[in-house]
C-alpha cells in the first residue's frame, strides 16, 4: 500500500464515501477569474493556447490557488481531437468553434499513430500541473465523448444538431465509421493522458441530448462501451466519469451497461433518481450554474439540498454544466464555505 | 348514453384501449402539405390566418382529407395569447416569432375579461371544423403551458431561454405573477374552446427543457395544477393531455400531481418509461420527426417498436415533436399504413 492518504474526490471513485463531498467546478479555470482573462491575453489564439504547456498549467492551476476545490481539471478543448485527426479547428471572437471538411475515414484511420504524438502537449500540460499540485488534490483527465465528438466534426460549428442526427438515419455506415476512429483515437488520447499523470478520466457527452432510446443506444452506449473496453486494453485504470448531458432517463440504461466508477448528472437530473444512482456509482453535479450567478438565500438553499440529499453518499460536489463567465467569484466562495463545512 | 359511439382518440383518453392506436401529427396541418402552402399564399400575415376562421378551418381540415388521422387539431399559434393580453407578437418570414415589450401586470390582470372575447376567432374555427368532422374524428383544442408562455412574453423571440430561467431566479415576484396570469386567461381559452367543441384540449409545454427538479416543480408543476383546478371551476370536463417537452425524467413526478388524462412524450422518452407511464395514464407519442423525414426500413422497424411496445395499451400514436415541413407524403402514407393494419 502507498504511504500517500488517497485524495479524497479519487477516494469517492473508488467507492469510499468522505466526511463531506469533494468538489471541482466544470470550467473553473475560466473567465470568471480575473488572473485567468489576464493570461489568457498573453496567447489570443485559443488552440494555440490550450497547446502551451507553461500557460496551460498555469490556467489548470489557478482556481486551486484562490478556492478549496479538490481537483484541477486539464485546461484544454474536446476539439483538440478532431484536429488531431487532421480536420482544421478553429475559434473566431464570440462565436462558438468552427471545424473545416471533414478528412476521409481512411485518411484518419492511417494517422491514427500520430494522434498521441500530436496531443503530446497535453500529456507535458499534465506533468506540469501533477509537480505542483498537492497530494490530497486529484488531477483530472478528459476527452469528449465520440458522439459529441462525431457531431462537431459533421456539424462543424453549426449549433443546429439536427443534420447529425438526421444523418444518424440516412448515412448510418458513415457515422457509424466514424464513430469507431473517434473512439480508438479517444481511446489513445486517454491512455497518454493517465501515462502522463491523469488520476481520473472524464468523458464529456455533451450532446446527448434529443435522441430517442435506440439512438441514444447506439450513438452513445456502444461507443462508451467500446471505449471503455479499449481503455481496459491499453492498460488504463484509471477511473472514468461518464457524462452523458441532457439524458437523465437514459442514465440508469447508460449504467446497466457502461462499466465508469462516476456518472455525471446535468442540472435537470431529479434528486431522487440521483439517489437511485448513486446507489450503483459514484455521482457527479448538479448545481444549476444559472443559480449560482444568481446567488443569494435561494443559491444556498439549493446547495443546502444537494448535500442533504446526496451528501451521505458518494458524491463529488460539482454543477450541472459549466461555470458562467460572469458568475461573481463571491458566489463561488459562498458555495463553497458550505460544502467545506457540510458534515455528512 | 349517447347513440353516437365514442371516437377512437377520446376513448383512449377515457381509458379505454383500441384495437389499434388512433393517430394524429403534430403540426399534421403544416407545410409537407401542397394544398396547405396553397392556402397560406392566400394570407400571408400568419397572424391573421390564424385569426381568419375559413382559412383556419380549412387548414386544420386538410390533412384529414388526405390521411387517416383520428383527430384534428385546431389550426392557430400557441403566441395568441399574449397577443390577447396586449403583447404585440409578429412573425418574420424566416426567422421565428417575436414579441414586443410585455405589458404591466396589473394592465393584463385588467384586461382579462376581454381574452376570450379577442380570441373568439379561434372559437368560430373550432365550430366550423367540427361541423364539418366525421363524428369518429375528435377534434382537438390547445394552448400554450403558463412556463412556455412566459418564456416567450419574457424572451420575446430570443431563441436563448437561459435569460428567463435566470429571471426565475433574481426576480422570482415577477415570473410567478406573470404565471399566475397567463393561468387565469389559459383556463378562459381553453373553456371557450371547449364550449365551441374542442373534445380534447393539448397543453404544449415546449420548455420544460433544461430546469433543475425544483425549478420543474415550481415553473411547470404548479402551474399545470392550477391550470387543471382552473378549469374544473369553470366545468370543462374535455379530458386533458399534458405535454411537458424536454423532460422526460420528470414525467412520473409530473403524473403524480397534475390530473391529467393523457400524457404527451416527446421524441427522447424511452420506451420502458413509456410502458410504466402507461399503466397509469393514455401517452401519446413519440416518433422522431428525423426518422419520419429518414423514411426507409429504419421508419418501419421503429414504428413496429413502438406498435408492439405500447400499442396494446393506452396510447396514441404521435411523433415526438411537430413534422417537419420537408418530410416527403410517401413517408406518412408508409406510417399511417403500418397503423391502420395493426392488430393489437
Amino acid at each position: 500500500m502507498s504511504q500517500i492518504a488517497v485524495p479524497p474526490l479519487l477516494s469517492v471513485l473508488q467507492g469510499e464515501a468522505q466526511a463531506r463531498p469533494p468538489v471541482w467546478f466544470m470550467r473553473q479555470a475560466g473567465r470568471y477569474l480575473p488572473e485567468y482573462r489576464e493570461l489568457r491575453q498573453t496567447a489570443p489564439d485559443f488552440i494555440a493556447f490550450c497547446l502551451n504547456p507553461e500557460k496551460a498549467a498555469e490556467a489548470t492551476l489557478q482556481p486551486l490557488r484562490r478556492f478549496p476545490f479538490d481537483a484541477a481539471i486539464l485546461f484544454s478543448d474536446i476539439l483538440v481531437l478532431p484536429m488531431a485527426l487532421g480536420q482544421k479547428v478553429w475559434f473566431e471572437t464570440g462565436e462558438g468553434p468552427k471545424l473545416g471538411e471533414l478528412p476521409a475515414i481512411e485518411t484518419m484511420q492511417g494517422e491514427m499513430d500520430k494522434v498521441a504524438e500530436m496531443l503530446a502537449p497535453m500529456g507535458e500540460t499534465l506533468k506540469r500541473v501533477r509537480a505542483a499540485l498537492p497530494a490530497d488534490k486529484t488531477l483530472i483527465g478528459f476527452a469528449g465523448a465520440p458522439w459529441t465528438i462525431v457531431t462537431y466534426m459533421i456539424e462543424k460549428g453549426s449549433s443546429d444538431r439536427s443534420n447529425v442526427r438526421s444523418k444518424a438515419y440516412t448515412d448510418a455506415a458513415l457515422i457509424d465509421q466514424l464513430l469507431g476512429v473517434v473512439v480508438e483515437a479517444t481511446a489513445r488520447y486517454l491512455a497518454m493522458q493517465a501515462a502522463a499523470g491523469a488520476q481520473v478520466l472524464q468523458l464529456f457527452e455533451s450532446w446527448a441530448e434529443g435522441l430517442a432510446d435506440d439512438q441514444f443506444q447506439r450513438l452513445v452506449i456502444e461507443p462508451h462501451k467500446a471505449l471503455a473496453a479499449r481503455l481496459r486494453e491499453l492498460g488504463v485504470t484509471a477511473p472514468v466519469i461518464g457524462f452523458p448531458r441532457g439524458a437523465p432517463a437514459m442514465l440508469e440504461t447508460y449504467l446497466d451497461q457502461v462499466p465508469v466508477q462516476g456518472l455525471g448528472l446535468d442540472t435537470t437530473t431529479p434528486l431522487h433518481l440521483g439517489q437511485k444512482l448513486q446507489s450503483r456509482v459514484a455521482i457527479q453535479g448538479a448545481l444549476d450554474p444559472l443559480l449560482l450567478r444568481a446567488g443569494g438565500a435561494a443559491l444556498d438553499r439549493r446547495v443546502d439540498a444537494l448535500l442533504e440529499t446526496w451528501g451521505r453518499g458518494r458524491y463529488i460536489f460539482n454543477l450541472g454544466h459549466g461555470i458562467l463567465p460572469d458568475t461573481p467569484m463571491s458566489h463561488v466562495e459562498q458555495v463553497l464555505k458550505r460544502i467545506v463545512e457540510f458534515k455528512a
